[in-house]
């Protein structure tokens, strides 16, 4: 008899890799090009799944894992983030995680400095101009519609950057900064239970030295007072929920660009449109927002005059590209195929703790 | 008597460096910061004057010039462009001409940068999800709004740019693109009439090696068909116009961006914009536009749906930086200083051709 895999998502051509095995039996949400699998499909088809394929949308929990029943040997998301999975009950099954890490940084971290260039030079305000046919009208003068640079230049020769949340996407976007743009310092505050990583950021300073001058650890004070673009890649949760609040930000320079890639929670939006509006700060980009998906037309940040100009929101699409999808993708066929076959997954969960 | 010097234009702190001196006088447009120089303002304000000091919307000619009268010395202008000057009637009155060229290369190089994601991210697109409150129903597929990646990673190691157009502010942007996101290859088209550049070419590659393993000088149906980013950084002119046309557009690959920071005049509008809705190409991002300053609710570009999805248009703001601007109007100061002084300008063009 075939194994059964189930799959809720899109996976492009790496589904291929699925259905030219013989000894399967793939089961694939029929709309998945552009609708997300509804609960009660997974749970119809998932009866006497071996491999079940998802992405962060589909709840994996007891309904689910106990509708598949024994037989489950896999579970592999296109995802990062495995807050969808219920880990104990399938650990406790020995059923295998698939997750998809890393192979995103690259594009966050591009989104990270899109979005630190269009919160600069508050694109939401220039390109209005062009489409609300102001251009004709507009006197040209020295100044006028100025901006801060995100480059050093021979006459401006200092950048400080700074990160709450130092990993690897942080990383690439400061070789991106360093290397690309000439970014001179950078400053980060680690979480307060983290030990001090001297070697690393010495071998991380040493490898984007000349440009780089300077890699601190510092206390978020002085992280909201020495950051001219400060990029939130923390993690979300409690622990971090709102650590960029009204008294960090009334911290920040007058000319200061705030990015968010990391979670939307660690910012607080209200506090953040005030600090626009007030011009405590000088702009925002934001790839995740708290409360999204549900920012629009009655959100603060997107929609209040005054700060929308300063304030660009893209929804969550930071490692939305054909090349890092597609490679999640075929990570996430691969993790999957090697649970089902009992051998160990490419990109697999340690579920240790719960074993 | 004081020597006179006419400022028509905003320099910012700058100015100071004019109003410090006791043997000046100094007369200043005095709507400088907001509004551009009316014409008659400056005919009745500049007799008599050794310097003037304009921006590119001033047009110094024969009228002005001989309004000035004979104790003109300094003509210095806060800009890279010398159209708006008469040349030839200035040199053959002895005047010394200021402009500000190179300052503002890293100021359009970030601005490339940015467009070029902004195009391959759909930002205009994107964002707009948000303003219309569609983000909320947004159907997350692992595909859906997916784009061309900038960076390189190890699962998709090359990417090859294009420049037409390859001084100053190009290799700058190749800069930040092979050092900071990991582009593989630099393609370029020359000037038909331009020597080939080999020694240039080879000390650039080594310079930017590993990251950029090759760099050539390709004809233009090459650089349309290899780019997967193609940087326009041409000057404008009879000698450059529609370089970019539909046939060149044709050639482009489907998930290729175009990025204008040169001239308009290099780009068809109409072309492109038939380009964008057809999907020859991914995108573009403009901050030149053909008939620029009248682009907007008609312009084929920001006004058509199926192209201003795909069309980040900003009005010519490339070197809108307050660092570039107050470099650019410290500049302007020291030129005109130089001038009347009778000493050599710091950037003064030479005029040697029509004297």
């Amino acid at each position: 008899m075939k194994k059964k895999i189930v799959v809720c998502t899109d996976l492009g051509p790496a589904l291929s890799l699925l259905t030219l095995r013989d000894d399967l039996d793939v089961v694939v949400w029929p709309h998945a090009v552009d609708t997300e699998c509804p609960r009660a499909w997974l749970l119809e088809n998932v009866q006497g799944a071996s491999g079940l394929v998802v992405c962060f949308k589909e709840r994996v929990d007891g309904e689910v894992i106990k509708a598949a029943g024994s037989g489950l040997r896999a579970v592999s998301t296109i995802s990062v983030g495995y807050d969808h999975l219920d880990l104990p009950l399938l650990a406790s099954r020995n059923v295998q995680v698939g997750y998809t890490p890393d192979v995103l940084t690259d594009a966050v971290a591009d989104s990270a400095v899109m979005l630190a260039l269009m919160a600069s030079r508050r694109t939401n305000l220039t390109t209005s101009l062009v489409t609300s046919n102001a251009w004709p009208a507009f006197q040209w003068t020295p100044f006028a519609l100025s901006a801060p640079q995100l480059s050093t230049t021979l006459f401006s020769p200092k950048r400080t950057v700074g990160f709450l949340g130092f990993g690897r996407i942080a990383q690439a976007v400061l070789r991106r900064l360093t290397l690309g743009f000439g970014v001179s310092d950078a400053i980060y505050t680690p979480r307060p239970e983290a030990p001090p990583q001297v070697m690393r950021d010495a071998e991380l300073l040493r490898g984007l030295m000349p440009n780089l001058h300077s890699l601190r650890a510092v206390d978020m004070p002085t992280l909201a007072a020495d950051s001219d673009f400060l990029f939130v890649l923390a993690p979300g949760g409690e622990a971090t929920r709102h650590l960029i609040d009204e008294s960090f930000l009334r911290r920040m320079k007058p000319t200061s660009v705030l990015v968010n890639n990391g979670r939307g929670s660690v910012v607080d939006s209200t506090a953040l449109a005030k600090a626009l509006k007030e011009g405590w700060i000088w702009g925002a980009g934001l790839d995740v927002v708290e409360e999204e998906p549900h920012v629009g037309v009655k959100h603060v940040l997107p929609a209040e005059q005054g700060v929308r100009e300063k304030c660009v929101v893209v929804p969550h699409l930071g490692s939305a590209t054909h090349e890092t999808r597609a490679e999640m993708a075929r990570l996430t066929v691969v993790n999957v195929l090697r649970g089902v076959d009992g051998e160990q997954m490419e990109s697999g969960l340690d579920l240790g703790r719960w074993q």
